[in-house]
C-alpha cells in the first residue's frame, strides 16, 4: 500500500511573511527546495489558486501537503485548529483539502482558565522532533521567532503551550520606537546581550529596562554601539522568564530553529544556567510534514 | 525687588508632539492659554527662533519659561540634565538661556548601578505638586504618559524615578503590530480593562499575555470589542507592578497629570487595592514653573 510518503510529495512551509517548498522522495530524501517571499500577507483569498498552481508548475506532479498560516483565516482555506492536548494522529485526521491533491495541515489551540493560545507551522516541526529523536518522556521546546513559542511534549502530546511576542515586539522597537535609531546594527552574542538577556531574566520590568538603554546611551553610561545587543538581550531574557516559570517540564531545552535568533536563544538559555540541545528547524519540519504523508494514502 | 512671577510670564510645556503655553499674571492666574502641534519632533534646530517669535506675537512682551523637549539635543538650545537627587533651586540655578527674555529648565536624570533613566517636563510637575500640596514628607508619584514615570519625592527634593514606555508600547502595538486590528476602539474602565489590570499586575509575562488577547479572540474565548480596554489593562497593570515593586515611598499614591490615560491610571491602582489622591497636570505645572519664576529677577 503506498501512502504520500512513499511517493514522494512536497512539503510547504508557508508563514505569513515567507514561504519554503521542499521536494521529499520516497526515501525522505530533499531533492529541491526553493524559498520565495510569497507570505500569506502579500496574498489576497482569490490569489492562492494561482499561487498554488506556480509551486506545482516549479515541483512537477508530486501532491503538497502544507503548514502554516496558509490554513488561517487569511489563507487559502481556513483549517480550524486543533485542540491540545494533541497527536500527530489528531493533526493528521483534520487536514483540509481545498483540491485532491492539496492538504492543508491544521494549527493548534490551547485554552484553559484565562490562557488562550494559538500556532500554526510550529506544530509540524514539534512532531519532527519527536521522530526525529525518539526520547519519549517529557521535553521542553523553546522555538525561537516572531512569535516565540514554549511548547510541553510529553510522549508524542503537545500538552500546552505559550506565546511570546518577543521578535514582533523587537521589530516594533527597531523599526518605530524612540529607541529605533539605537537599533540600527545587528544584535550579536557577547557581554552587552548576556548583561541584558541577566537583567531581562531578573527584573520583569522589561518596559522600564527598554527606556534606560536609551537613558543610559544619553547619559553617557552605556555604548550606543551596544544597544541593539542589549536590547535583545534584554526581550529574550524576559521571554526565557516567561518560559521557564510557566513550565517545569524539563531540565534540558530543546532550542528548535534555525538561524541567528536561534542562536541568541540557546546562548541566553546557557547563560541562565539551563542545559540546552539544538534541533535544525528545516529537518524538523521535514520529518513531522513525512511523519503526516505517512498518513495519507 | 521684583522678579519674573511677580512681574507676570508666559510658561511654555514644550514637548516632543505637542506645546502648550500659559500666560500667568503677576498674582499666578492663568489669563491666557494656547495648545498646537508644533511639538519639537516637527521641528529642525534652525525652526525654533520663528517657533518662538510667534509665541511671543501670541503673548507679548512677557518672558518666556520653557519646559520639556524644546532642552533636549533635538530642541531649541540643549539644557544639561541635572543629576538626582534634585530640588526646585537645583533647577532653577541650571536654567538655561537662549537670550534674555528666554530661559528653558533643564531635565532630570538619574543614575545608579544598571539603572538610567531621564526625564524632562515632568519634573516641573513634580515641583509644583509639591508647592502645591505643601505636605513635605515621602511621595510616591505616579506620571502616566507616553512614558510613565514613577518619583520618588522627599521633602521636596526628586531621590529617583524610573520610566516605564506603557503609552509608546500601546501606540505600537494599536497602529503596527498583529493586535492592531483589535485595538481601533477606545479603552474604558470596565471589566475587561480591570481582569486585564489584575493579569498584567500578577503575571509578569506582559508579552505573552498581550498575544494571549489575539488568541482569545480568533478561539471565541474573548470579546473582539474588549480587546482594546484588556490591552491597556495588562499595559497598566504591568507598569504599576514595576513602579510598586520598585518604590516603597508610600501607602497613598499621587497620580499627577490629566485626561483619560490618568483616570485609567487611578482606577489600576484602586483594582490593586492602593490609595491615590489625584493632582491636575497643568495646574501642577504652572506652580511648578511659577516657582521657578519666583528665583529670576
Amino acid at each position: 500500500m503506498t501512502n504520500w510518503a512513499t511517493r514522494g510529495f512536497v512539503a510547504v512551509d508557508w508563514g505569513s511573511t515567507a514561504r519554503r517548498a521542499y521536494a521529499v522522495d520516497a526515501g525522505g530524501r530533499i531533492t529541491d527546495e526553493m524559498e520565495d517571499d510569497a507570505g500569506t500577507l502579500t496574498l489576497a483569498r482569490g490569489d492562492f489558486p494561482a499561487s498554488v498552481a506556480a509551486l506545482r508548475e516549479r515541483f512537477g506532479a508530486a501532491p503538497l501537503l502544507m503548514a502554516g498560516m496558509v490554513g488561517s483565516n487569511r489563507g487559502w482555506v481556513e483549517a480550524p485548529y486543533v485542540p491540545c492536548p494533541a497527536t500527530l494522529p489528531d493533526l493528521a485526521q483534520h487536514l483540509c483539502w481545498p483540491d485532491d491533491t492539496a492538504a492543508i495541515v491544521p494549527g493548534l489551540s490551547f485554552h484553559q482558565g484565562t490562557q488562550a493560545d494559538v500556532m500554526r507551522g510550529e506544530e509540524v516541526q514539534v512532531f519532527g522532533l519527536d521522530a526525529l529523536e525518539k526520547r519519549g518522556g517529557r521535553t521542553l521546546i523553546c522555538h525561537p521567532g516572531t512569535h516565540a513559542k514554549w511548547i510541553e511534549l510529553d510522549e508524542g502530546r503537545v500538552q500546552r503551550f505559550r506565546t511570546v511576542m518577543t521578535g514582533e515586539l523587537f521589530s516594533l522597537l527597531k523599526r518605530h520606537s524612540i529607541l529605533a535609531d539605537l537599533l540600527a546594527g545587528p544584535a550579536s552574542v557577547g557581554p552587552a546581550f548576556l548583561d541584558g538577556v541577566a537583567c531581562g531574566f531578573e527584573s520583569g520590568a522589561l518596559s522600564a529596562d527598554l527606556f534606560g538603554v536609551r537613558a543610559g546611551v544619553l547619559l553617557g553610561a552605556r555604548q550606543r554601539e551596544d544597544a541593539a545587543s542589549r536590547v535583545s538581550g534584554l526581550l529574550i531574557g524576559c521571554d526565557i522568564r516567561t518560559g521557564l516559570g510557566w513550565s517545569d517540564a524539563a531540565d534540558e531545552i530543546a532550542v528548535l530553529g534555525r538561524g541567528s535568533l536561534t542562536e541568541l536563544y540557546a546562548a541566553a538559555l546557557d547563560h541562565v544556567g539551563r542545559r540546552t540541545r539544538r534541533v535544525d528547524g528545516a529537518a524538523a519540519f521535514v520529518a513531522g510534514m513525512r511523519a503526516i504523508a505517512e498518513t495519507i494514502s
